[in-house]
């Protein structure tokens, strides 16, 4: 079951002539048979709460500082017609009541609350937006994460770890941004890519015919659901953990870069694809930040001179983080320079930037 | 004034045992000191509610088939700290009374109802969404529909019209995919734009060159706001009604339409940048297809017969909308072909159709 609850607020010039207004909704809670209780709320205001049919729920605030609150919960097989009607009904004698009166009103979309596919993903910078969930199409707890792939009807196969939208089968703008902007040859070169479990980077940069690529994620849950789920963003590179110019590691990136640096390995790019809290099997940093730091360190050790480190940083509104991880840049062993990018991931529903990092 | 609604919702495996859950929150709400009644819900679960101080009001239901909400609502200038500690300590306290028993858990970022500034735009298909908007900064009530400027601080200025976001100042993607997505030539053209008051696609086709820009926009306040509060969109071009090579008509546009049809005046492109439901002084026709089909009908009668005619259509997930504009394409005086294409406007939150209209 799934229980939906509707919004409607007035925003009010003066406060409500509060016995006119209550008298005036009266006829309309006995219509529906909706029974009252008013709340002593010690000064703040006028409260009541209705019982109705089915189970339905309603609350109604009069706030003492001009703002009228009405709250109805129903569940999700009730009849959504008569809702409607009652909550158009209340709307439009509210309206009459407070004529004149009224700054602004507000009736939201209703929020499904405990429905049978969760469509609620707040953006990083906490902000709440519902998205055209229709399906959980994949669901696992790895050893590491939650893994879940959910069907968007214009998204396609979402990607969300531990509640973080990670990408969507509409969301090539991220690969490419990860990956320069175009703006880069990879023809014939050696490439590193930390994390990307969807296989997105991976299809796109084999296409572009490299010496080979090297990509390096922990979570072989991941990579499962993507190969079956996100085909359009990964192709068939995921069917194989060796390709032509390929070669997926299903291990933890620390110990392997630190096995490429002690060993000399390099490359023409490192593509820092892992999860904004990178996971581990053993950090041995105390914070994020250090071992965020530790993995940059690590991958420009293994970056050739003439090398680019690409990854994506935070969405735009962060504007601290994203300070503090420019910070960090400024505390690597080899010192280094940035630019950065925003850019528009369609399924994140926030601007994202995206970092550029080379040897100085 | 303003209240937050925090929300935090479980959804259970098999029903709850609810005296035990009843009982093991109480003590949480006496230390609150909030004062609960419980209501008769004629078998619909268990229903309590809770006034606190501050005007702070809670609700606790245990739907019987295996659902239990709880809603928050306090004032926006309570105590934030306090309020993050309550709904700490009863999330921990109903995750240990659930234990084992939780599919579940969804605590959503607080609806923030009859704030100063509104942040809450649903989407074209009816989805809830929050903006990150700090700040109001045009509005007015016009002849023709009320019209507003706010500010994101991610997408700069939002024109938002009866209560529809129309453009950023991000949304340079909207005006390339409404002129064609970079695929025309416009110098030496002769272009007319429909609509189109926040200057954006004047701007830009200003820009290459073209012989001649007519734009005929009915609402004096959208050029007005525009002009002075999205200068990242139309630039200088708003500043004067005539420039070396457009005029800016503000009138009705479909009796200049007929006036230009009347006269055999043509263009080489026509972009349709009307608002969804297009306003009209004197709207003759019954139905709003009607009225779109009307001025289609003009807009192709100006349409040279090796122009091109664009127009953006509906967000990707109104399929329904979709079919039934391409329906009105094929009732046209005269036969039309047209394609389509899928662009992410940034401020959009959802992806967006834009069709280029052709004669046959």
């Amino acid at each position: 079951m799934a229980v939906r609850h509707y919004t409607l607020d007035f925003n009010l010039s003066a406060p409500a002539d509060l016995p006119a207004t209550v008298r005036g909704l009266q006829s309309i809670f006995q219509e529906q048979e909706m029974t009252e209780t008013v709340h002593d709320t010690e000064g703040h205001g006028y409260l009541a709460t209705f019982i109705g049919k089915n189970g339905r729920f309603a609350v109604l605030r009069v706030h003492s500082r001009g703002l009228v609150t009405f709250d109805l919960q129903c569940c999700d097989d009730d009849d959504m017609a008569q809702i409607d009607n009652l909550l158009n009904t209340l709307e439009k004698k509210l309206k009459a009541l407070l004529h004149g009166n009224i700054r602004r009103s507000k009736r939201l979309p209703a929020l499904v609350r405990g429905g049978k596919v969760d469509k609620y993903w707040p953006t990083a910078d906490g902000r709440l937006v519902e998205y055209d969930i229709d399906e959980v199409v994949y669901e696992e707890d790895s050893a590491y994460q939650n893994i879940k792939i959910l069907h968007s009807r214009q998204f396609g196969n979402i990607l969300i770890l531990n509640g973080d939208v990670n990408l969507a089968e509409s969301d090539l703008a991220y690969t490419q941004a990860i990956m320069g902007s175009g703006k880069e040859r990879y023809a014939g070169k050696e490439v590193l890519i930390l994390g990307g479990g969807d296989g997105g980077i991976l299809c796109e940069v084999v296409k572009l015919k490299p010496k080979m690529v090297t990509m390096v994620e922990i979570d072989q849950l991941v990579i499962e659901g993507c190969r079956k789920h996100m085909r359009k963003t990964c192709g068939n590179v995921l069917d194989n953990l060796k390709g032509d110019c390929y070669e997926i590691l299903v291990e933890d990136c620390v110990p392997i870069l630190k096995k490429f640096a002690e060993e000399g390995r390099t490359f023409d790019y490192v593509i820092n694809d892992l999860t904004a809290v990178p996971i581990s099997t053993a950090p041995e940093e105390d914070s994020t930040w250090e071992f965020l730091r530790l993995i940059l360190d690590l991958s420009i050790k293994v970056l050739r001179p003439t090398g680019k480190y690409f990854t994506q940083g935070n969405c735009v509104n962060l504007t601290e983080a994203l300070s503090q991880y420019e910070e960090q840049l400024g505390k690597l062993s080899c010192k280094v320079d940035f630019s950065k990018e925003v850019v528009c991931v369609p399924s994140y529903m926030e601007l994202w930037v995206f970092y550029t990092i080379w040897k100085k």
